[in-house]
């Protein structure tokens, strides 16, 4: 068998899972991690979780590892675009967690038209929302057409509302928590650690103004010391009571309690394997069939899952 | 636009929730129901959900209803296969609820070819499970390469199980509901009402030793009047913990509380449209993308679930 030939682009949270999930493939070879020296010179060599698996190369320039059936994307989605282009110009299949979801029809039509181009494949948002969830919002409306879906997040850690907290004057660090009120409503708790000097209460009032915060209830916690407080776990539940043909109250509930990076890294590798099996051209996940993105043939999934 | 020409083959309680369902969707028109005369005889004027809709066709050859894309199969598993393949060679696509699970392989391979034969199409075993489950079960694999995932079914009424019980001699009229146990262990409650003179203790010995119950705890108890006990309410807990990477205690879970016939016919309805969109051949859900199930372009679903 010729294995899939994946390499990992970024070395943070994301990326570190991304190399034990490709690791733990059959039919994947990790041929390297791309990740700029800047980053790597502040590894920890003491923390297991920062280490490079041995005789895999770490490199500055994905040419050195060709070929490259597929790089996984483990990078901010804000570097998403023109890193994907970049790959997909070279003729290298991506996958990514892009997960700015009013700009996803935008990208996925313009590394659509790269990816055609170049004779590649490009599979947009493989996390677990977007992704997995947009797969599940998709056969909530096939199961019952008229409804309301409700996506409810966390308790988990929220990236963009943890950086808009800490851009906030007085910040020296801070998290945020999204913690599911139902309905699809949520409540922030703000844990911040606070600079020399600062006012608790003046960086209260800022916190709760931020457009981050404003519509939503926020309490904020101010604590010593916020990186004793990183967890990475995560949870999403989704619910839709609809109507199927013109029977009502079809009641249909999805969850996740998961360790975030490990998810989104896990989604992302097994869409790796799929991105083998498209034609050119860039998806997201409702386009795709799920046996696609698992190991083994068709056969044997009709035979184990259907 | 061209709506959809689809047929409802067999109107019993699948068949009259998937008239409501193809007539509830914008892209679809009924043409017509196919069902035996003798049925339709049976059938109480009086009884509103036994209605045939005004202005429709009830007949008993599909070809009266010519040209028709696709015929929805609502009948029994046991009628499947030859209702399929004469549907297939009239160059008519399939949909059905195929659930009789070790079977699925055989009969894909068979009806794949006689579609690809005739140019047309055929969804196999379009229902919740096999179906939607079967398609949760493969996202979750794909979450979680490794780990159990467990298949809850009920409270509700198993037709196969009640079926059984209907067979045992003194039985006059039956129903079995599946409970779940936890684990995808199950346990059966069975509701009969015996024939004159039958005794209870040998009924309930013989459905205890029983090959559909043998395996469960099974609870029987001796009714009056088993149609006043019937409602269609089902449900199902899908549940996985597992290992995404190297990161174990990845859990998930889908759960489904509904009204059985509605949902299955509502199913196989989204699934008459995604037959016209695949190339000739025989289909199972996880071998297809959610958004060919759903009314409306890619672009509108990339916008609104992604």
């Amino acid at each position: 068998m010729n294995k899939i030939r994946v390499a990992v682009l970024g070395f943070g949270n994301v990326g570190r899972c991304a190399v034990d999930a490709v690791l733990a493939e059959p039919d994947m070879e990790l041929v390297g991690i791309v990740e700029v020296p800047e980053v790597v010179a502040k590894l920890n060599p003491d923390n297991r979780a920062h280490q490079i698996p041995r005789n895999k190369p770490l490199v500055s320039d994905i040419g050195e590892l060709m070929p490259v059936d597929v790089a996984v994307l483990s990078c901010q989605s804000r570097a998403v675009k023109a890193t994907a282009k970049s790959m997909l110009e070279r003729g290298i299949r991506t996958v990514d967690s892009f997960d700015v979801h009013q700009e996803i029809p935008a990208l996925r039509r313009e590394l659509d038209a790269i990816a055609k181009k170049h004779n590649t494949v490009s599979i947009l948002s493989a996390g677990w929302d977007p992704g997995i969830d947009s797969v599940i919002r998709g056969w909530f409306q096939a199961m019952a057409p008229r409804g309301i879906t409700y996506t409810n997040y966390g308790p988990g850690l929220s990236m963009g509302h943890s950086v808009a907290v800490r851009a906030i004057p007085g910040v020296k660090d801070a998290i945020s928590i999204t913690v599911p009120a139902g309905m699809g409503v949520h409540r922030r708790m703000v844990y911040v650690q606070l600079k020399d000097g600062a006012s608790f209460e003046t960086v209260e009032q800022l916190i709760k103004k931020d457009p981050y915060f404003v519509k939503d209830r926020t309490y904020v916690f101010q604590v010593e010391d916020v990186s004793s407080l990183m967890d990475t776990g995560h949870g999403v539940l989704l619910e839709r009571n609809g109507v199927s043909g013109i029977t009502h109250n079809q009641s249909m509930k999805f969850q996740l309690k998961v360790n975030n990076p490990a998810l989104t890294s896990q989604v992302m590798v097994s869409a790796a394997r799929a991105t083998m099996k498209q034609k050119p051209g860039c998806y997201t996940m409702i386009e795709l069939p799920v046996v696609d993105f698992l190991y083994g043939d068709v056969d044997s999934f009709v035979t184990r899952f259907v």
